[in-house]
């Protein structure tokens, strides 16, 4: 048919394609798309997204509109032999909005349109079923006295709704449909004397409603809950929405009628069934409302064996036509089958996976797009053990659910509480299962951390301590749980009236940040079980096979390469079982925790001079030696990055009284002495002080020890190659000075292997001199976790004082310490990058910060041409998959 | 006379200009200068600098040097008609070092080269002062073996020296000059002795003697201490050294022979006369070494009446000259006056004022140059009371010099030691001077440093809050002493031994950094007699009349506006007093703690809910209204930027035990309640924390209540431009909603008149996105304090601890705190000015921080194109002088 300029028409006689989302939002995009492939779409029309931008701009419409738009509706009448306000054979239209990409917060739907009641008295007049007009007439009234005229009481309440509440109160009932047609006619009256009292009359005019209705969608673009969602998602207010105006059908009209959800594989699990649930004589809401248990999709053929066949048929076409499995909404009405929505289906991770690789291997999609239809945040979700969740259900039904703080790391634990690193490993030692909760963490915890199988802490947000270290040991993390109260000295979690104990049970859920009172059951994921256990042979888990296939696809097209995280031997091994190509960052110092060397670490930091220093550290020197060999070992022939020591002093020193009591007597001074040099190294912004490369400025002979180690470590294996980072660096003469000390332990250990010496890029006046410090460096490693917190002047400690409401009230979209803040912190990165290669065009360039495992992040350093990002194991399998979806989105492959 | 390629001859028939200092290096220029104006100066040459940089990369000269120098030396032979080795007939030369610039840490000179054994022989049998040619000998031979051969004991010490003394010791006398002839020939001998039996017999060819000169200047150029020197002053290696070759002459060949030093002006007092001293038969660093007492200049003419005159006509000709006061060396030899140097002349801020505005008087200098050349650093030393010099020396020579700590604020101030504000309150109330002495101060301290003459601390840097608000009050500071003990318990002050106690007596020189024992007299200065105290008349102070000329002088030509941080009226006046145009940065924090309204402030920190909090903040807004309307008053329409509260507010909060107690009965909760809040208000990172805007979003009714003061304040004053600052601003949508809060305000107040509302720019991220934010800002003021601590990732209150080693070693050539960080820091500020100004292109551009006031920087902030610098009062003068020289260098005027 001949296209109008400012209406696009769907049904029968409809346009043809391409159907732009843009244009037409995603809703009217796929009606149209529907109808063109000639499935039973009720027709309708849609009014595009330019002409909402230039309503709201002009405060009117364009000038043909009114006549198209009165084209369009005569259209629907002759295609549904209906006439719109007639009274003996009255058309009812729906309009709803739709803007390109899903916005909640808009106004959402009016049904029923074109009802007044001079027309439902004269269908009731003419139908067996009472009933059935005047609650659809109700249904009108309460929706557009609500959402297109906005009535509201005094206390800013839905008048509608609570007198419809108070009616069924009154009458004794609790569902609607125990309400008959009397009650309805009487509500509805009551309904327009509402309406009248506020002085906004539901009107009678069958094109009065309609444009109204049409102008609330388009000023619900402006409203409150549409502008913080579009802020939230960075969506541009210049998109606008559509109007989607289309005839109405009944699933409620009789036994023959009804409505369902389905979709073209099952969303849970990604079976290739189709999968859904029906109600028979029930319109659309009553199955979102949960009042009636749907039935099976199965079941359909017992109830609509033509509609069922004919609803099949539609889903193995579209999935066919999209190429990607779909969401379908649907009704029939007498019998016959109307499409009322199609889109792209959502589904776990474990569905991603196994639609992805079916639809591969069917041929419906290419290899490319199935990647690019996982969420990498997906994968983790397969690889971390999980509640079962009825038995979660029933525990928060039951009353259990004590809170919800951040998901730090994701999964389930169950354990029981303890409070102190101590605790942890004793309970562990015993074999009990244990969650560690502390207000926060600090590396004297790592052992226990190590022992516990979840942590839970009352402060810190998504990259603290307890969230850092937590995510790469693949703990289970919930983190600054802001209604819990934790006395470590009481020994008490108490969340407002209930008082937990040490030794009581409790379950983290990682992956929602929910807290639940008491045991669990928890399973683990089977790609862990094949990987590193074991005892799963590959060809006994599809899961597995899936995520092998997808990391293979994934692996062939991605550029950056992937790094890890670790500091250990056994979390290099799992890293390297999930993919990683070699360490990128290895930090030294949470090795001077292990075993009894952190007393030689506190006499080194102690020493009145450099000769009690330097003999703490000769002690070290072979300890630290073996820990590199170790993972030397493990890597094999992969780079390894080390980094030099990094945190402030302070950090290392005993905080309890029969901490300072021990160093006072190993080091032969008084208790008073050993708390003076306490008390000298404590800082005012410990984040700004004396750590990093000052410390190796301050004292080479600890990077002389430090690079000693790791070159003997590096002669003992075969096939090594070391890359020594220098920390903090924001000045080129420190690390042109730290690299003279490391290359001289070189030439003392008599290494005769190659070696990198690179920095960290990790203040901004480095990325600001990126071009000097460049001619000095093999390397450069962006901590962005440093970097954010000085470019932003942000402490992660204490960020979470006012983080949380930055977001959530749309100041920030993102916590920045968890996705990279692209125009802050990432211009930092681009200029880096950029002044670093022209100063040396080989300069190899990574990431180690937490954003190396942000697929948002990915996409950013995949852009700006960095070599390779490096993240905790358990998030390598996630960067590769980002890292291959980078490269199809921004190469445009 | 023809050029030759490596050699620069000057003499009688010398070359003719110009000279550049960048090829002949300082010295050489000017001796070609003096020498081509026909004035008597040794004739000599000049092997430039290229050659220099030729020789240390090929380690050989050019081919024709060899050929060029005895060239050059036969021109001397001519001009003296004396013979280089000739034992009749000697000419004897020195070799001098000479870089562009003055370089300590270079070979300095080598006098009497051409000497030998059998030269020294001859001479002596022909002349009556046996002495002379023997000592000439025994100082050559001195000079080369310790400078040229670098001999040096098994204890790395100069044994030729060593020997020397021993001898005078073995002989019982304590001058040289009390060693004969024989003496003098006894040590010559031993001195070739020592040099034999190092293996590095010192050459008796004249030739070998001068080649080996050559190359020693030219291989100092690398030698430790200039590397050193270079790194710390920012001097390229590529500039390299110049060397002199000159016919000696001889100031104590006779009575009728002589050396001096003059200046054309007097350095301390700029007084227009010839000042200087001179020694009959003496050498140039007899005068040097004090161990003659010299006479001053104007007894010449008793001695040597030729040659005075000649002196004086030399003085008034190089001044017309070089247009500039000028530094002379000269040696009179048979009554004839030589001259040997000349340079400008180093002075004091006194004098630095006199001569300039003299010399413009005079028509030798113009306005522009005259303000060139004075150090605006100097300025400040005019405005700072002083001690009397001669009772200071006294002191220290007393053994009273306690220690040295960094120069915080200049000045001399005496007093008693108190170590708490409240004692500084008590003493001074009392009518005593009192020196507050503290670990360090915080905002608490405001009202004791208030008190105080003088302050003291042992920790925190020269930008320390003791630091800032020091200076901002002009009071005498002395900061990170590190060898004081401040016990605050015991009231002890240790240094060492000594151990000071509350109420005794120090003084602090806050221009040098002494700490002296005991009372010392000062003096205040004139010109703060005549602005502020007014018993002084403008025309009874001719320093006050030389400030005030060069002053109109600067503002004539500066384009940068001068503003003020001040927070209080009193200190308003002040600077406007010195010159301030305008209020850059008030701190409205500083006012919260003034009076009993430090507990309103407490109340409001430590509020559980809103109402509590609103209802101190109603009682804090007539008190800050009051606060705001003095100073719009002194200000009289000069702009006053007011920030909003910054601090963290744990920073307000009680840290002992009478105040959390008088909080809990003021608020009627517990004890334990109270030290609960304000531990959930403590921080691991307060730079970093929750401060700025950051509190103004999270309380918006504080930003409400500082704004609805400051705009009922301004109501009420005629001509009022307030501009308000909204603090560590680092994304857009901050400002955009304080703002919001702010006009609100405006209007709640009723305010008619015209405002800005503005916003620090102290973060990187703020620098980074300063296109977004200025579209939401009129003004951007650049907190160089915090940028700096952002960008280098450092702490103020934290460097100290490393940052004087940085320095010490060269790691950084500044401390970034006291002198814009340029490359780094400088690059944001020039990033965020353009991308402001391409954004919104009358955006007004200031900066708050210390930089402000720092010549250095200023220079800076007017290439960049500010529109204003703003800094304490006391730097006000020097920053208008300052900013008048940024034009004058930088546009080339």
């Amino acid at each position: 048919m001949k296209k109008m300029k400012n209406v696009h028409f769907f049904g029968s006689i409809g346009e043809k394609g391409p159907f732009k989302k843009s244009l037409l939002g995603g809703k009217g995009a796929n009606l149209a798309e529907m109808a063109s492939m000639g499935f039973p779409v009720p027709p309708g029309f849609t009014i595009p997204t330019t002409v909402c931008l230039e309503y709201l701009k002009n405060n009117q419409y364009p000038q043909e509109l009114k006549a198209e738009v009165e084209k369009a509706v005569i259209n629907i009448e002759t295609e549904v032999s209906r006439s719109f306000g007639d009274k003996k054979n009255p058309l009812l239209i729906s309009v709803r909005s739709g803007a390109p990409v899903s916005m909640p917060g808009m106004m959402d739907t009016i049904l029923n349109l074109g009802l007044n009641q001079e027309i439902v008295e004269e269908m009731a007049s003419k139908i067996e079923n009472q009933r059935f007009p005047w609650d659809a007439y109700r249904r009108f009234l309460q929706m557009y006295g609500d959402v297109v005229l906005n009535i509201r009481d005094e206390n800013g309440r839905d008048p509608f709704n609570d007198y419809f509440d108070s009616y069924k109160h009154d009458k004794q009932v609790k569902e609607d449909t125990e309400l008959n047609a009397d009650d309805l006619k009487d509500i509805c009256f009551q309904y327009k004397k509402i309406a009248n009292e506020h002085n906004r009359p539901i009107p009678d005019a069958p094109y009065e409603q309609l444009w109204g209705a049409i102008s609330a969608v388009f000023k619900s673009w402006e409203n409150e809950r549409a502008i913080v969602y579009r802020r939230l998602n960075g969506i541009k207010y210049e998109m606008g929405t559509a109007v989607n105006v289309q005839a109405m059908v009944f699933g409620n009209l009789n036994d023959d009628s009804g409505t369902g959800v389905a979709f073209t594989r099952n969303p849970a699990t990604g079976k290739a069934n189709v999968y859904g649930e029906f109600l028979v004589n029930a319109q659309g809401e009553d199955v979102v409302a949960g009042i009636r248990t749907p039935l099976p999709i199965e079941k359909m053929k017992n109830f609509f064996s033509k509609a069922y066949s004919d609803l099949l048929n539609v889903c193995s076409s579209l999935e066919q036509h999209y190429k990607e499995m779909q969401d379908l909404e649907f009704t029939i009405q007498d019998k016959k089958l109307w499409m009322l929505q199609c889109r792209t289906g959502k589904r776990t991770g474990f569905a991603a996976v196994q639609i992805a690789v079916d639809l591969v291997n069917e041929g419906i999609m290419s290899k490319e797009n199935a990647l690019l239809s996982i969420d990498p945040e997906h994968l983790g979700h397969l690889l971390q053990p999980l509640f079962d969740p009825n038995e979660k259900q029933n525990a928060i039904r039951g009353g259990r659910l004590l809170g919800r703080g951040l998901p730090a790391g994701p999964g389930a634990a169950t354990g029981r509480i303890v409070f102190s690193a101590q605790a942890a490993e004793d309970f562990a030692s015993r074999g009990e299962p244990v969650i560690l909760v502390r207000p926060e963490t600090s590396p004297e915890d790592i052992r226990g951390m190590a022992a516990a199988r979840g942590i839970l802490t009352s402060r810190g947000g998504m990259t603290s301590h307890a969230a850092l270290v937590g995510r790469q040991m693949g703990k289970v993390c919930v983190v600054g749980c802001q209604n819990a109260r934790i006395d470590v000295v009481e020994k008490n979690l108490i969340f407002n009236e209930r008082i937990l104990r040490e030794g009581n049970f409790i379950s983290l859920d990682g992956t929602t940040g929910q807290i639940i009172d008491g045991e669990l059951p928890t399973r683990s994921s089977e790609i862990l079980n094949v990987l590193l256990d074991g005892y799963l042979n590959p060809e006994d888990s599809q899961v597995y096979q899936n995520y092998s296939l997808i990391m293979d696809w994934a692996d062939d097209i991605r550029k950056l390469k992937i790094r890890t995280n670790v500091d250990q031997p056994d979390q290099a091994r799992k890293a390297i079982a999930f993919g990683a190509e070699g360490i990128g960052l290895c930090r030294t110092e949470h090795m001077f925790f292990e075993g009894e060397r952190i007393d030689i670490v506190r006499e080194m930091i102690l020493a009145e001079n450099k000769k009690i220093r330097q003999h703490a550290l000769d002690r070290l020197l072979p300890l630290q030696q073996n820990d590199f060999e170790q993972i030397f070992r493990v890597m094999k022939g992969k780079p390894v990055t080390i980094r030099l020591l990094d945190p402030p002093l302070h950090e290392f020193l005993p905080h309890d009284v029969s901490g300072t009591k021990k160093m006072a007597k190993i080091m032969k001074v008084s208790v008073n002495e050993i708390k003076r040099r306490i008390a000298d190294l404590s800082e005012a912004n410990p984040m700004l002080g004396h750590r990093g490369c000052r410390l190796g400025l301050a004292y080479p002979e600890i990077t002389e020890m430090q690079a000693k180690a790791l070159f003997l470590a590096a002669g003992k294996v075969n096939d090594v190659h070391p890359e020594i980072m220098v920390p903090l660096v924001g000045h080129m003469e420190e690390l042109k000075r730290q690299k003279r000390v490391i290359s001289n332990a070189a030439k003392e250990a008599s290494f005769k292997g190659t070696y990198q010496i690179g920095t960290m890029i990790e203040l901004p006046r480095a990325a600001l001199t990126a071009g000097e410090i460049a001619k000095h460096a093999d390397f450069f490693s962006f901590g962005t976790n440093d970097l954010t917190q000085t470019t932003f002047g942000l402490s992660r400690d204490d960020a979470s004082s006012f983080l949380p409401d930055y977001i959530e009230s749309g100041i920030l979209h993102e916590d920045p310490f968890a996705s990279l803040d692209i125009n802050g912190v990432g211009e930092l990165v681009s200029m880096a990058s950029s002044k670093g290669r022209n100063s040396k065009n080989d300069l190899k360039l990574g990431v180690c910060g937490e954003h190396g495992g942000d697929p948002k992040s990915i996409m950013f350093f995949h852009q700006t041409g960095l070599d390779y990002v490096s993240c905790s194991p358990f998030r390598v399998p996630i960067a590769r998959l980002a890292a291959a979806q980078a490269v199809l989105k921004h190469d445009g492959k």
